[in-house]
């Protein structure tokens, strides 16, 4: 075996991104403008701005600028943790019997355990220099939470965080990793907000939803005062702030001379996929270069592969703007799967719209097939994976078994989103076989999908 | 504030150590072997070999031999998850104002979230080597545990570990992952040997002890065919395997130019304090520089501080050869404090040995302040320490903070073992004011220290 190539490929600390890259500049079709709820015209700074930072909901309407610098405070708190090793798994390709090279760009060293701090961070400096006092957020699997916990305690902010009543009673520890960091977490829906009181008195009992969860955080923050919202996925701020990943990437490929050819990545709201896809996307863009690019959502929540293209809510209580996006429609109930991170009824309008225009494809998996792959994938890397990043994982082993079959030497690389040490009841169930697939029927579909509002 | 020095310094895969090196062999005075419990006489190869693969008893032995090759496979395994990064901790400095210029080494980035990774992978090898079909081992908070079924999965080998009941039952995640690597993992005392049901029948419903689960699993072993038994810490050939963390740390010390002033190191059995110290010991003793190393144990556990340096049994059932070692009695029950690596009775003999003769120093930290120092680390550093790398920590902060007061500028090096990702029962009672400290009266020493075995 030819390893010339090292086993973790590392950055210098000066071959790290100064800028972050807005893969909306080089598309011709840019992604559907966020609308207003009240009267369904784009949102406007103004009005964005009432909830986000001003300078966030600036770089969330920015479809022009290509590279925005990372400011220095950032890059400082970026080199505690990054640059992320991209891995060569040559122990994966050796217990596959594949001719394929696998990378995997790995974002879990780091306390939060996912790729959720790059954007946390940056979120958090932003309103710090707004002059702000807090922040407010959702979360629902808790590695967001973790995320923006930590980011907030390093610039010494106010951290609310509401979390899924479900996973607060299930992930007592996730929750106190985030009191660690000095953050106050409720459980969702809660009756500290006027939309928390509605929905625990029309659904008594209800263990809440991420949906919920947006919508209690949103309200605390225009209620409370120099607070502002900020939020983990979806937004194109958040897959700018992501494009780290992927920038990091193709600077370790271009290092030793790879070009890959398939790119991999787990979808729930698509921060992961679309920081890590960006910078390679905007190659094909500017026509430098192709590559076959796959997102993987769970099968239990399939918004790209089953869902519409179209204007939907964001939220249960129809607070947020409106984003154009691949949905299973936002009154959706995802089954329980371990994915946490994966189950959101959305996907980031970015990836929607590459989606759509044909330059990225999506494929759905199974829950019992994805722990399999973490599995194997464990066993022979050393790294527990997250169920999430598992997704990304049972379609690179898919991918590189089809090399094995035609003799093809393709050059894999896959987003390793995060680790799984707080989804060990997930490995559980898996480890005991009572591990089950969901998979919504289409008579489920079309009842969420019979609700998008009429734009 | 001078930023020459990355953040992280990664050492390139061929700067990695190519042998591990034995402290042993540049010591005057040789630690005190092992005796054979049945004739007090010390034990030969043959009888170590009854209960250990063949070439990790000749390691045991070996007083004279500095460097021992670390064979190929095993190189390629450390390429997984080494060289670990030597951190700047220029966040840690910054918040204490001090001069001093801290750097940790750490050992957390892998799934077992410890140091331990880099013996059980060694003792696998060698257990493979050999032909066997299995080991045996016992664990108690479940780092070691982890370690070794990660090991073993990696080799092909059967892997039974038993788990202190009390932190089997309070831990069920560990176990988790451990099951998830193939380990089949045994709640201690069983009724599965004859030492267990023994213990049992004394003392029903106790809870267990780490001396007590030693015993099993040697007993395991030596009744079960082509297996053996393999540990964790304490022992001469783990300090070896350790010595990994040492020479990386000496090698990325020297590639800057910067020459320690301070070691710091938390200490249990010895396993990482010693492997960190080895090649700076190696120095004093050859003459080449001096270093203020020092061991940080808990209040509650003292053995340096508080022990007697005297031969006593390494297990409850009096089936292991017997050490000379600092220590408090095999007797003696740690208090429940949340280091559940640092609750052994005795210490390293080579640790002991050169603590007795003074090239090392010892000071005992108790809980509270351990979690405090927990806390600080982890807000500025972005990583949650596990409660035993935390001694270590609390260490660094005191001695930095000395600096603060004299202005000298110090270089200050401390080991960071793991991350307390399954230790957050701990944080929890620390974060709701519930941690409790605990130091044992001169009494309670007493009634165990008096128990030692006449040598």
């Amino acid at each position: 075996m030819d390893k010339k190539i090292p086993y973790k490929i590392y950055l210098e600390e000066n071959e790290m991104p100064k800028c972050w890259y807005n893969v909306r500049a080089d598309m011709k079709v840019k992604p559907a403008p966020l609308l207003n709820p009240a009267t369904l015209k784009p949102a406007t700074i103004d009005e964005l701005s009432a909830v986000f930072c001003r300078e966030l909901a600036e770089q969330e309407l920015d479809n022009d600028t290509a590279y925005f610098e990372i400011p220095e405070e950032i890059r400082s708190f970026y080199k505690m943790y990054r640059p992320s090793p991209l891995v060569r798994a040559y122990c994966l390709e050796e217990k596959l019997g594949t001719p394929a090279h696998i990378y995997y760009k790995f974002e879990g060293n780091n306390t939060s355990g996912s790729h959720k701090l790059n954007s946390a961070i940056a979120q958090a400096y932003y309103a710090k220099k707004q002059g702000l006092t807090g922040v407010t957020t959702e979360t629902g699997a808790g590695q967001w939470g973790t995320a923006l916990s930590m980011a907030c305690s390093y610039f010494d902010l106010k951290c609310d965080v509401f979390m899924v009543k479900v996973s607060y009673e299930q992930k007592p520890f996730r929750r106190e990793v985030m009191r660690t960091y000095g953050a106050n977490v409720t459980p969702s829906p809660s009756m500290e907000t006027e939309v928390g009181k509605k929905i625990n008195a029309e659904f008594p009992g209800t263990t809440g939803s991420l949906g919920c969860a947006i919508s209690e955080a949103v309200e605390k923050a225009v209620t409370t005062p120099n607070t502002r919202y900020v939020l983990g996925s979806v937004l194109n701020q958040v897959l700018l702030h992501q494009s780290v990943i992927g920038l990091e990437t193709q600077s370790a490929l271009k290092k030793y001379g790879v070009k890959a050819d398939v790119i991999i990545g787990c979808a729930g709201g698509g921060s992961n996929l679309g920081g890590l896809i960006s910078p390679f996307v905007g190659e094909m863009l500017r026509g430098e270069a192709n590559y076959d690019i796959i997102a993987v959502e769970p099968a239990s929540c399939p918004s790209l592969t089953r869902g519409k293209y179209a204007y939907d809510f964001c939220d249960t209580g129809k607070v947020c703007p409106l984003a154009k996006m691949y949905t299973l429609g936002s009154s959706f109930i995802p089954s329980a799967n371990h994915a946490g991170g994966l189950r959101y009824h959305g996907m980031s309008s970015i990836v929607s719209e590459l989606y759509d225009q044909g330059l990225i494809s999506a494929r759905s998996v199974e829950q019992t097939d994805v722990f399999k792959a973490a599995e194997t994938f464990a066993r022979v890397e050393g790294i527990l994976p997250a169920p999430e990043s598992s997704h990304a994982i049972k379609v690179a082993i898919d991918e590189a078994l089809k090399c094995k079959e035609t003799g093809e030497s393709k050059n894999i690389v896959f987003g390793l989103t995060g680790t799984g040490y707080f989804d060990l009841v997930g490995y559980k169930n898996y480890n005991d076989g009572n591990l089950k697939d969901y998979i919504p029927t289409d008579e489920e579909l079309a009842k969420s999908l019979n609700q998008l509002p009429k734009v």
